[in-house]
């Protein structure tokens, strides 16, 4: 029983991997760098996007997919900072999908100008394990742990610190309000993801996050997918 | 191929509501009632934890089943306040499951020793999606969701949101630095849920606890499932 169950999941991932790569095809040939933003509900995506999008990042055209189980608050939130927007739910799944797979990036591309874009930035649905996961097509990983949800976290989740390239760690306005450790997380990130780069931010307050701007502005540079 | 996939959810799903009958006739032959708690990671599931069972539920002998990705972590921490504490990890599966299913709670049985017990708490993975999902075999749900998270996740959470018979509303000693709107997220809760009961709480500083202690102390009677 177990064993028909691990082969499922493999099938699932395997042919996962095989639209990712027709993502990836699809965004090299229109030059466009993705980022795969991930975190668990409330770590404040949404806000820090809000806050990296709304002045622009300078000579870089931005999109964003947004996706959530239900609704489109959060697209709704970025349709003003006239970046283009694209809501993906997932709630056509079983009572709703727990992450964002290949194959739903690939039923929104139609509606995206790939081309006229330099930058997108993939908002996945909120949840620390099944998004690590799946595969999309992207360049690079971020995620987002906020200070609230305790310095534990990256010994809970080990995959999700392991599979991104950056993470930001937000909401440290709140630090003195929740006994947050940060030594102790940064100690923890180092164990289970040795290197990774951390960046401190308040996305509610603005601290740091041109740090993060920085990182996404030379990021096209780096991955060298610019066309 | 989305078809094909939907019908091994559904299979899936099948298969654990009969185990979880199995599970539910085994809590009912010993006389145990069964809690499901879940929430978002870090939304405080533990510490609230650690604050009712504690100073002990009067005339109740609890016991704990911790689910995580990885680590005993929570299990340590609720170890010291003696009662039997039984750790679940889930990252044989494939790279970690994100919920607990009935299956799995099967497993932990052995490991406790029913007919010791009066009310069993799971904790499940922190994660708002899948764990609604799954039933294990209990008698109620309560889910728990903290003020840092935001007031937008009834709406974007709905079925988890749905599926409990209470609703903690945790950490709100952050909610003067959240700028978290509580007549918003009580609208939202009741325009998914209408009518549930909810419960305002902060598990850090001790506010509210003892309802949630009243509720639980009550739990048994009110399900009718004591021996």
């Amino acid at each position: 029983m177990h064993r028909v169950r691990v082969r499922v999941v493999e099938d699932a991932l395997d042919a996962n991997n095989t639209i990712a790569q027709a993502n990836r095809a699809d965004f090299d040939r229109a030059g466009v760098t993705v980022v795969n933003l991930m975190s668990a509900p409330g770590a404040g995506k949404t806000t820090l996007l809000e806050r990296v999008l709304g002045p622009g990042l300078p000579g870089i055209r931005a999109g964003v997919l947004e996706g959530d189980v239900a609704g489109s608050l959060d697209a709704d939130r970025l349709a003003h900072l006239h970046v283009p927007v694209v809501q993906l739910n997932t709630d056509a799944g079983f009572g709703g999908e727990c992450h964002l797979d290949a194959n739903m990036v690939r039923s929104a591309l139609p509606a995206l100008d790939l081309d006229a874009l330099d930058l997108l930035i993939v908002e996945n649905v909120g949840n620390l394990v099944c998004p690590a996961e799946f595969r999309i097509g992207e360049d690079a990983r971020i995620m987002v742990s906020s200070v609230a949800e305790g310095a534990d976290k990256p010994l809970k989740y080990p995959l999700m610190f392991r599979a991104c390239e950056l993470v930001v760690i937000n909401k440290i306005d709140l630090a003195p309000y929740v006994d947050f450790e940060m030594d102790r997380f940064l100690h923890y990130v180092d164990q289970v993801h040795p290197g990774v780069r951390t960046l401190q931010v308040s996305a509610r307050t603005g601290e740091g996050v041109d740090e993060v701007r920085d990182w996404l502005a030379e990021l096209p540079d780096r991955v060298g997918a610019a066309a």
